[in-house]
């Protein structure tokens, strides 16, 4: 547990990321003051152990602010100005816009030090706060050439002291990377789906695995991905420019112009490519993992016994992925480990009776 | 078991989906033989006991076409020639082109009962055959107005036999169907990742769990998704366009033209209607499934631990997403269970000591 650098932290902002930063800093020894909009959300916040109630009784060195992307400027702004010492971070998930806004706004921007935690939210409030939210997790800092280098640092060492993996880049820089690789995708997933709706009951039945993981994003909130989009609209919009470049390019393809079926074989061959470069479960490097296809029951109990098998060969599994088949009672199990593990995991799951595919 | 309603198969093309219609027909005492271009293949099916090697040594009442899209027309047709009386049927994963094709060289096409399996392929090969492979699985029969009603009875009965759900459509339906479900969403996977190629390093990291959701099809083989495209060249260009259309209102929307931002919520909007068509895991009605999140560390036997815990409590699992952070010997295991099991699922997991998030 490295030091966090900063001896007293303002929170402005008591949800899941503030909360959690909370518990974090408090765990090595920072003080800590929470506030947020929402007097019942500091409440709960306090009582899971974050922090103190605010406002600080003294300045505070550091003010991280947590609050919804739509009032991060005008909330940063007025810190900038409430405490004219400290170090002042926030959280948003798009950082070119609010940048701006914060150099137009804002007295001494250069103690502004912009950050962004890609951290799991597949729940919300301070109730699921977690002080290992952060651990390993990739937190972008995105520093402008307003900011002083020096409050740059020190906001890193405190992200470096909750476990997270500082990535720096640009504002602009960052802002163009999740467009491609989150923002688009959640608009193509949309889509997708929505496709859909000129099929009847009987024709969407011709689909699989893969039609369940294009569409799964497609389940979010409309509401908060509108202000999301809303919040990075150019370099999305110029990436589903791109991308519907590249579509038109296979669709003339499949049509016999342009290249024809050549410019459609060109295209997925970027695709494979461009998969290779996809973070894998483990981060940094994507890791091919080998997998091991088990076909088990589908009832209570079997996969405890698959895994209580796979425990006592002692490979460790990266991934676990299960396929039932429509509407049916028994599945395969696909289990990923590394390829050095794998022939010694097919032959002791073999051992105990499991079915393992070739 | 019901029973296959004819006595006599023969199989052309012994790979995985021929041959494993060869294990599950001789299971069920019908008389089959194998052909294929590929002797060896033969030779690992009659191996296997998927049946016996042809030629027929009496004509066969039904042949099943199993060979590659780009042959399947022509060994119909010569299918067709060959035995006067049989119902040729086939497994091809589009329909219309084959359709018109062996209409306009086949003698008496009222025998030939179009067929697509929607059944797993992560393996290919005689030697991954297995006799259940159909089980629960949709199979597609297209017949055209020229198909002998009788004729497709007697292949729906054959195919259920099997313990395959008959899903009965027309060719245009069917491919239109496998583009918006499968074709077009291959395409999208590759490009959105194909459009990762112009990030950096440090930026690519800048990504989840979505990402790599939407980009696991781009994987896939060129060759092979060159040629299933092109057979389904129209439905798949028309799929596009109009998706075309859809990037480009919401990109306009984002640039504060058409509808601006609620043009926007609007497509979203749109996409989680669509998802909710998704079939789940167990086909026919997509069920909300409960999410169980449990906290684990990543070594060797935990997830065993888990599982054995899980399966103490009765509980049956329906899917098992791994959640690893990026680097991280931790991770977040999400099991999705039925709604009404989740809270004792949760209980038994606290009481073996798994840390179970709210």
């Amino acid at each position: 547990m490295t030091a966090p650098g900063v001896g007293s932290v303002l929170i402005v902002g008591s949800g899941l990321i503030g909360a959690s930063i909370g518990l974090a800093l408090r765990a090595r020894g920072v003080t800590v003051w929470l506030e947020d909009a929402d007097p019942e959300s500091v409440r709960v916040a306090v009582e899971r152990g974050a922090g103190l109630p605010g406002p600080p009784s003294t300045d505070p060195e550091l003010v991280m602010v947590a609050v919804p992307p739509v009032v991060a400027a005008s909330v940063i702004v007025e810190c900038l100005r409430r405490y004219l010492d400290a170090t002042v971070s926030d959280v948003a998930s798009t950082k070119t816009r609010l940048q701006r806004e914060v150099e137009s706004y804002g007295p001494d921007v250069g103690r502004f030090v912009p950050g962004h935690p890609l951290a799991g939210r597949e729940v919300s409030g301070p109730a699921a706060a977690r002080a290992d939210l952060f651990a390993d997790r990739v937190w972008a800092l995105t520093p402008s050439t307003a900011t002083d280098p020096d409050r740059t640092d020190q906001v890193a060492g405190l992200v470096e002291s909750l476990g997270a993996v500082v990535v720096r880049t640009t504002p602009e820089e960052h802002d163009r990377a999740v467009a491609l690789t989150s923002h688009t995708p959640q608009v193509v997933s949309s889509l997708v789906a929505a496709g859909l709706d000129s099929l009847g009951a009987a024709e969407v039945r011709l689909s699989g695995q893969g039609l369940r993981d294009m569409t799964r994003l497609a389940g979010s909130d409309p509401d908060l991905w509108t202000e999301i989009l809303t919040s990075n609209a150019e370099p999305v919009s110029a990436a589903i420019d791109s991308l519907i470049e590249r579509l038109a390019v296979v669709r003339d393809g499949l049509r016999g112009e342009r290249g024809g079926p050549a410019s459609v074989h060109a295209a997925l061959s970027a695709g494979v490519l461009g998969q290779a470069k996809v973070p894998g479960k483990h981060g940094t490097e994507p890791v091919p993992y080998a997998v091991v296809p088990v076909v088990i029951e589908d009832r209570p109990g079997e996969l405890g016994r698959l895994f209580a098998s796979a425990a006592r060969t002692g490979v460790n599994l990266e991934d676990v992925r299960i396929d039932h088949a429509q509407g049916r009672p028994t599945g395969l199990v696909e289990l990923e480990v590394r390829p050095a593990s794998s022939a010694a995991l097919a032959a002791g799951l073999r051992e105990d009776g499991f079915e393992v595919r070739d």
